[in-house]
C-alpha cells in the first residue's frame, strides 16, 4: 500500500514520476471520441488524415483524463485527491495511437484552504510527455488535501 | 445540418445555448470512474457516503468531457473545434447520478492566431447548470477557427 499523504507531506519543489506510462490505442480513442468529443480526427483515420491534425490523434479531454489517472496512481492523498480547480491547460502536441504518456509532476505551492479549515491547497505544475519526451500536455492544477489531525 | 462557422462568424458576447442536456448516470460515472480517475467517491455509492462527497459523485474529468460534447454539438467549428488551451477551470457542485448537464457558452475574445496565419482564436467562458440551474464547472477554453477564404 503507498503511503497515504496528508497537507504536511506536500512541500515545494516535490516531485512525483509517473511509475509506467499509459499506453494510448487507437480503439481508446475512438471510443472516447463518440462518446464525449464527436469530430471526425477523433474517430477515423481516414477523416482524419484531411483535418488540422493529419492523421487520427486523442480527443484533448481524452489526455487530460490519462493525467488524472496516472495522477491518481501516483499521489496518494488521504481520503482521496479532491480537484480544487486547473489555472491552466495546453495541449502542446497532438496524442496518436500507440503512444505511451507519462507524467512529471511537481509541488509549486501549498497553503491552507479558507474556505475549509481542515484541508490543505496543493498546487501542482503537470508535464506530459510521449514516448519521445515530447510535452503533449502541460498544466497547472490544484487539489485539496486533508490536515493531519493533531 | 449546422451552418459551419468561421473565425469571422464569431463575436464578443455571442451566446450559444446547449440543445436539450446530457444525463449522467451511475453506470458513466463509475464507467468513467474505473478507466480515468478509479478513487472510491466516483466507483462506488457505499463508499462514496463516508468521503468528502458523502456520496457517488461524477469526476470532474467527467464533467469536463461532458460539457465538450455540448460544446461541439452546439458550435459547428468549419474542419472541427480544435482546442487551443483551457485558461481556467473549476468544479463548483459535485455532480450527482440522475443530474442533467446544460450549457451557456460565451464568446469573451476574438483574435488572429500570430503563430498560425490561417486560424483565429475564439475565447469562451463557459457555464454548466445541473437540472436544478446550479452551475457544477466554469471554465475559460480558447479554439482555434479558421478564417474564411477570400
Amino acid at each position: 500500500m503507498p503511503q497515504e499523504l496528508y497537507f504536511e507531506d506536500f512541500y515545494v519543489g516535490q516531485k512525483f514520476h509517473s511509475i509506467g506510462g499509459a499506453k494510448v490505442t487507437a480503439e481508446e480513442i475512438k471510443e472516447f471520441g463518440q462518446k464525449y468529443d464527436p469530430q471526425p480526427f477523433h474517430l477515423d483515420e481516414a477523416a482524419g488524415e484531411g483535418s488540422f491534425f493529419k492523421g487520427l490523434a486523442a480527443s484533448g479531454w481524452l489526455t487530460a483524463a490519462i493525467v488524472m489517472r496516472l495522477r491518481v496512481q501516483n499521489i496518494t492523498v488521504a481520503g482521496g485527491m479532491i480537484g480544487a480547480g486547473v489555472e491552466e491547460m495546453r495541449w502542446t502536441l497532438p496524442v496518436r495511437p500507440g503512444d505511451t504518456i507519462h507524467t512529471e509532476i511537481e509541488v509549486v505551492g501549498v497553503r491552507q484552504s479558507t474556505s475549509r479549515k481542515n484541508y490543505g491547497v496543493v498546487r501542482t505544475r503537470t508535464l506530459a510527455f510521449n514516448q519521445n519526451n515530447e510535452v503533449v500536455l502541460r498544466s497547472t492544477v490544484n487539489f485539496l488535501a486533508p490536515l493531519r489531525e493533531e
